[in-house]
């Protein structure tokens, strides 16, 4: 798959298993981006058939189609469909965290056999690229721990407690009104769900083989409104975390061995967990999710993001195509020609050592007001000769800025030039 | 070069071009990791020279290599060795910003020309694996906006000018010292090396042609220390952020335009810039690099890690060389059989209801001491059928602290089973 065909407007021919939220936001994303696509791919792509619970046949889309999106879920037929593709040497693009984790040896032993790709970065961490980059960035070098919050269900309702005070089975109420929970949010709310994921992120780290059997796991079904207030004078926030990493193989009556001799094994847990303040993670809340890898070659790497939605986790998906079809590293014809544009407008801070009498503060604002620009924050301090205004105003135009700050200066109760830094403010304008 | 040569024992062969510190830790790496890069690989990988600046010939480098790992850094003879490796059909690996920044369109055409890999994850951000998350899990997704820190120099200093309120001067003389700045700053302090970043990561992100000379670039050399400490009254910490975007391509007199149909354009700049206390960015300090990708698919991504360092850099081409080596998405043979172990030790968050009366801490505290668990924090709260204890125990082998909590819970004090929930300190023990 990774070189165009022999004629080269032959169209890729996607063959789609499951058309629920993410599966219908994948059609729509392949739409959207087909112009995209077909330049990363060298070639048109097409959605060859689409399999629903209540219409079409594998084999009929099998047979039209160049690659399978496996989107149903479960194991059966799931698995089924999988290796017969893979056996028929089609890649398989997947989001189903649970074949991979309970099946995984199988799966990849029948891409191995037939040379053929299967690509799963939508099954763990949603859109956030923890799979390549385990995979490909560091499948070399010596991963000592991955670990992070790889469930957005229970990161959302954590993080409500912990901000509401409410209890347990309110929030889940509350997380499900808001479709941050399913109607059924066992598996999401026992661990199980994040218990598949590092299973897979295990396997992939440390190169052996690891099924969701093996991987211990708590929920937070038990988890108290209390125990989050109290903990929060501590310091502390709560998160259900996944933690997979190396251990010494050692005997249970030596488990702080440190012997470099030691035989080597791995731990692979989930489980509820309190975070100081400090932590990368800590302030990860709601529904995002976010994963870190540390060995020694790369001290530590933080990735966060959505770790679920439709249409972000249609993103992961496409991401997985996109390399499938345009094979290694595509470094694609430039398919735009924008020009760069140079009057952006910006948020300020401006500090003005000014003179201390009555009126100063008025004078500027009323200068500023004529200009356009909004103040969001200001601070007077200082007396007679270390007297300042420092303030924050709205994003503005950065000429007329620049034209504001040049009548600034000019004023006769400045008593040094103002000087100016951009600022962001929560989120880009 | 994805697929294994004919003779499976025919080692892939690199041609390294430079051999300073990042130089030196790949040689290193490559030897370290020789068993992981053969399993990737598929057959054995081995240096087949190195040039330096007083020893080796390119051409016979060239001659006796499957791929080139280019590490001189600068212009030329980079520019011109890279375009002859690449017209020879052989795959190179660089991290050298300036040459792509500079020379970007003639490197990418050669190596589309000779559909030859080129790869570059070691020239933006370090370790972050940016170039591959936007090139193949982005690359099809419309990308409004691409931006972070990626100079840890400059991050180093402001971080170090907040915290100590020491000068700029000052401050920039420390880092040299600890090895965060080189002995000549000019093009990390005044932008330039961020601005070669952003170049390359607005080429990619946009689809467009983007060299250094059309990237606006300020930097931190006139910043100054009462700035930072007003402007931490305000709640922002400052940053010098590179900022690559969509934006109306509209006349400077209607800069606000949000007119759909408005031809579109980008702009790239760096510039030092304030952020408040809840943006995503505002916890990157010292001299760590983080980007945010943002794109109405996937909402926003970070991703953090260290920006420099020998090994870190000489990590992110050790990537490249894998991905390069193994071919897309490898799911390689497990080359590990590692026991799940399943006694650890962890932190632990304490929750006691007790009696009311004197020397009831002392009596858990002596328990606690008798089974090897050190107390971290404790917080003794409310009266009488409110009392409580909550604390915070170090590092403990989980089935000794399990054996602590069953003993505490047999103590006539207690008013109700002791609560427990895992903690993890700053840093995993």
């Amino acid at each position: 798959m990774s070189e165009p065909g022999p004629t080269p407007a032959t169209p890729a021919r996607i063959g789609l298993l499951g058309h629920g939220t993410v599966g219908s936001a994948f059609t729509s994303l392949i739409s959207e981006r087909s112009a995209a696509l077909t330049a990363a791919a060298g070639r048109p792509v097409e959605l060859a058939g689409t399999l629903t619970t209540t219409q079409g046949s594998f084999d009929e889309i099998l047979a039209a189609s160049d690659l399978i999106v496996e989107l149903i879920g479960g194991i059966e037929p799931a698995r089924e469909y999988t290796l017969r593709a893979l056996n028929q040497g089609k890649p398989v693009i997947t989001a189903n965290k649970q074949l991979l984790a309970q099946h995984g040896d199988e799966i990849f032993a029948a891409a191995r056999e037939n040379k053929v790709q299967v690509r799963f970065e939508a099954a763990v961490a949603g859109v956030i690229p923890i799979i390549r980059t385990i995979q490909e960035s560091f499948g070399t070098i010596r991963i000592d721990r991955v670990f992070g919050i790889v469930n957005g269900t229970t990161n959302f309702i954590l993080s409500e407690m912990a901000a509401t005070g409410a209890s347990y089975t309110e929030t889940l109420a509350r997380a499900q009104e808001l479709g941050y929970a399913e109607a059924d949010p066992t598996e999401d709310v026992n661990g199980a769900d994040a218990a598949a994921k590092m299973a897979i992120l295990a396997r992939l780290a440390f190169h052996t083989p690891v099924t969701l059997g093996q991987v211990e796991y708590e929920g937070i079904e038990s988890i108290r409104a209390d125990d989050l207030a109290y903990a929060k004078e501590l310091g502390l926030s709560l998160k259900l975390l996944g933690v997979a990493e190396r251990r010494p193989a050692a005997p249970p009556d030596a488990p702080d061995a440190a012997d470099a001799t030691a035989p080597e094994g791995i731990s692979v847990r989930v489980f509820p967990c309190f975070l100081y303040g400090g932590h990368p993670l800590a302030p990860i809340s709601g529904p995002f999710n976010a994963v870190m890898v540390e060995a020694p070659e790369i001290t530590e790497v933080t990735m966060s993001g959505p770790g679920a939605g439709g249409t972000e986790t249609a993103a992961a998906v496409l991401g997985d195509l996109t390399s499938v079809l345009a094979g290694s590293a595509p470094v694609s014809e430039p398919r735009e020609q924008l020009p760069v544009v140079t009057d952006v407008s910006s948020s300020f801070y401006l500090h003005l050592e000014v003179a201390d009498r009555p009126g100063v503060l008025a004078q500027i604002a009323t200068l500023l007001g004529d200009e356009g620009i909004s103040v969001k924050s200001v601070v007077q301090r200082g007396l007679s000769e270390d007297a300042r205004l420092t303030m924050v105003v709205h994003e503005t135009p950065e000429p007329r800025f620049k034209a504001a700050l040049q009548r600034i200066a000019e004023l006769d109760l400045m008593r040094s030039p103002p000087r100016s830094i951009r600022v962001i403010e929560e989120a880009f304008g």
